[in-house]
């Protein structure tokens, strides 16, 4: 046994686990999800995530990822490892390319999940297929080309050490585009233009899925850095936690204050939003910093969700405002706290001024590539539901089935679609 | 420290984790099981996971792991190491003998979970108990011996890396096997002959368990390996990925195409079968071949459930679809896609060979012991429920309680039992 | 690449993952005890969780881990490591102090986690934060410190290897104290003196929350070797899964055999048992002493169950006889089965009465500044929840919600709190 191997099989396992860690935030998302929407969609939510889990996956396999890490040509797009097969040499790894392909695999897969959630109750599901297809194998394999692919942003020098711009500015702003695109649930805003609240359809399923995310965070962000002799690890899993301790902290105590109770919703959406706003400086920020950072995100997400109200725009899960909101100013707070490089730290301007390109690069990206992409879309399928859809539930529009039954006895299977059928033709 | 220790340890904590990660899988089996069956059988099938982990636990402590990785007996049997005493010697481990009892005992206590699913809503429970012995003292272990613990099937070559044969088919047709046993539940099938369906409890529940299940099964697959530094680590992995991947995706499209509906107990199933398709070829077939191992896993597993209807056979979870049918083609698929010793990598017709001979094996044994161990059992207690028992649902009648209540009063201790002790005698 | 980075990598990447393991364990604790208390108390008792995991961590951060771990004034309480700051080179760690911190954050917010559940269902919500800090600034800080920070129950010999006695005994005997100063639900005992339940809310959500403790104690127990390279690890990992599996075996065969139906509570909190009774011994006490740890623990949960409900002591969740109870035997086995010093090892009397001395200063420590410490609160805002909050449920009184709706229309936003604002004032 030579240290060579010793060092290759522990960076493996590291690698491996923390990738199943961030497999398993998936179920996070689709509980978390599925527990904020109505009970008449909460299959739907989930089967969402199962495609993104696989269907995407396969989507990243074939050609995302070759794209996103393939050989480099000209700092914009990647050009080999379709299937894995060919030139992957320059990616000088240190562990298998089959267990890095794995990590990445679990990244792409959160970025799709990020969407589902902002178009839940009202989108047409296989339109979302094909939206799925579209952003595991082209809107992020080559924005995240640019940043860790080899591209030009990173080349650029900018910093996002596990995505809060890559994964949640870019998820976020994508999840934005397309909850404008398809427009509001029916009924979450009145003709005199007052909004309305659905309320959430089971908050204990909601917690589940928080304390799934919250766990897989730490294989998202210490996983990241890819080998477990990386000195950082052990800061980077500190950072993690006290931004979301305090992103979750400060909205227990600001709804506690601001309304006289502590809101449930808020309080998971906040420490989400301080594990979001952390992502991309975990490495690169002291404690303080996190804490500070992730107190601002949680309220950044609280004060986001009253603007897309305001503006009638209507996301269900919060997705813009944790992920997009903490995302961008996560990302930008590295500018500013990073140890090298950063304002507060003397390093003047310059890091600052990238990380704004690169957030701004970033959020245009995502929104305009999924409002383009659901356009074509349209042009096949209709990406929102119909009125009936909507109005009997996507559970039953979609999959025939209720989330929960509590009756006891058999049913035929003919009764089971009939009655669905009778009423209107699905397609 | 010397490269020796660093060693043990990396080995060491790689298989302790990936342990726990199994062990996690019980509340897979749960959750899914009790998502998929009906609200007044929840407690039980939960409580029946519960006999797996803790009865089932100390009999392969006892007696169990002495048959499975003792010292051979002409290839048939073990015959040390009850409580991990005795000679074990020839084990020859990298890690502690606890350790690597640990990691077994994960084992042993999902195939007995397998068996849980398909007697769901109507096997007596102390029934179910003593059936749990047999498995986890007899059945799994004499057959795990033959194949992983120096018997004779492993000596012949047949290939099961993690156990789509050792688990899944003899786990699948042992679930076989009770389920012809104890017969349809009452109201399954009508007097006409007619199969209905039940309508799952909770599939947000469900889900729940299938995404532990996927998390786990990395540990499975992976951690099979029992050595950090074995080079088939990330390989593992990625294979385990696309074949759950494509089991998914091909069941949601299939279904989609087919009843214009994507079916989410399909899909859930569909994604564990390629989950147990893979499982025998994760370290010994190529991408290509995970993809499509896990595909014909996805579509077998549908077949095998409508064929189960038309023999009017009633397994509630779909235990032999999905463990039975994948677990016995994912054995065959390693004859063919072996990339040493495969059909189609000119390994000749050996390979397939052993491993049909290994199936027919391990699925006869499975089935047989099953049914004669009932027969057994049966002398001495019923093994079905009663008619009062099927109706009432086994969670009042076998644990005096429901799996939910939404009332909020006190009521008194006495009151709890007496309604049902009034009806009838359980004994 | 040396030795002693592949060492330090490898001893990182344990205790941070075995961490996030702990972590996980909120989520267990927070659907555990929301599956036991009625419906219209769940979303308090999760957010009750979040309190310890946002603020919890934030005041450890601040002042708890210097009181604990940071320089020893006379063997009484720490000085140094304020915000990780200052002299905490006698630590002497082979991880850094981030990784460190990170574990030890895990373990206190599991401390107070087991009060939560004991005050379900009757605690002010603000009360509860103020508690929190308290906990986790100050009442377990400085126990811990005694016994694992240096301090002079550590110097005596007192052996807890993961914390039966400094986790379980001392936040169960506060829980103890909780639950007796605010006193039983209105209802739970009726004025003739008799006692009553409250069903379950959600048996299976208990379950989730059952086997997320069961997997985040591997993390727990073997964790606390923290050092990969710690040949016990194989065999702490063994004596916990022995021990919960004993404890849940027992309380099955013997809630089936006494009352004719195996108990689910019963079988969930036997388990439970099991993991807090083996905390203090796994890595000392054989398999067989595992075995009978676990068992012992479970029938004294039963029993210790049994006599609050004589007593008219209301613990809603069972915090005092799982975690009190068996921590208190788990620490007191030790110092009858430990192989080194253990009276049944020819150790003599001196562990067993060093033991005996740590829990009874730790259980009065407890019990005392936890009532002096709501004395205290009281002083400023009524610890126990008025009648009408109790009556119409935590879950709207201090968070505006219900933990689950099934009806799909929106609603405004004004109507919300409306109608709690208009029957009284909750300030």
């Amino acid at each position: 046994m030579t240290i060579q191997t010793l060092h290759t099989g522990l960076d493996t396992i590291w690698v491996v686990l923390t990738a199943a860690m961030i497999i398993l935030m998936e179920g996070g998302f689709a509980l978390l999800e599925a527990g904020f929407v109505r009970h008449k969609n909460n299959v739907n939510i989930i089967m969402k995530i199962f495609v993104d889990i696989t269907i995407g996956t396969l989507c990243f396999y074939l050609i995302g990822f070759a794209l996103m890490y393939g050989k480099d040509i000209a700092g914009m797009i990647g050009s080999s490892g379709f299937m894995l097969n060919g030139d992957l040499a320059h990616l000088d790894l240190s562990v298998s390319m089959d267990t890095y392909w794995l990590f990445q695999a679990a990244f792409v897969i959160a970025v799709i999940s990020i969407v589902s959630g902002a178009v839940a109750e009202r989108f047409n599901f296989r339109a979302y297929i094909l939206y799925a297809v579209l952003m595991t194998t082209l809107i992020y394999p080559i924005a995240g080309h640019w940043v860790w692919g080899g591209g030009w942003l990173g080349n650029l020098g900018m910093l996002d050490f596990a995505g809060s711009a890559v994964i949640h500015a870019l998820g976020g702003c994508s999840a934005l585009a397309a909850a404008i695109f398809i427009g509001p649930r029916k009924g979450k805003f009145t003709p005199e233009g007052t909004s309305t609240i659905a309320l959430p359809s089971n908050l204990p399923l909601a917690s589940v899925g928080a304390f799934l995310l919250w766990f897989g965070w730490f294989g998202f962000n210490a996983g990241s850095t890819l080998s477990a002799t990386d000195a950082r690890i052990g800061h980077i899993a500190i950072a993690t936690m006290l931004s979301a301790a305090s992103g979750g902290a400060i909205t227990m105590l600001y709804t506690l204050f601001r309304y006289n109770r502590s809101d449930a919703a808020s309080v998971i959406n906040g420490s989400l939003a301080g594990l979001v706003g952390i992502t991309a400086g975990c490495a690169f920020v002291s404690d303080s910093a996190a804490i500070l950072i992730g107190a601002v995100s949680g309220m950044l997400m609280l004060f986001a969700t009253d603007w897309l109200e305001a503006k009638q725009i209507d996301d269900p899960v919060g997705a813009f405002p944790v992920h997009a909101i903490s995302g961008i100013w996560g990302t930008f707070a590295v500018g500013l706290f990073a140890k090298d490089g950063g304002l507060f730290h003397s390093g003047g301007w310059h890091l600052l001024g990238v990380q704004v390109l690169g957030l701004i690069v970033l959020c245009v990206w995502g929104f305009a590539l999924t409002w383009f992409g659901l356009k074509l879309i349209q042009l096949w399928i209709p990406v929102r539901s119909t009125e009936e859809e909507e109005e009997m539930g996507l559970d039953i529009s979609y999959h025939g089935i209720l989330a929960a039954y509590q009756e006891h006895e058999f049913i035929h299977h003919e009764d089971r679609y009939a009655d669905i059928e009778k009423d209107h033709d699905l397609d």
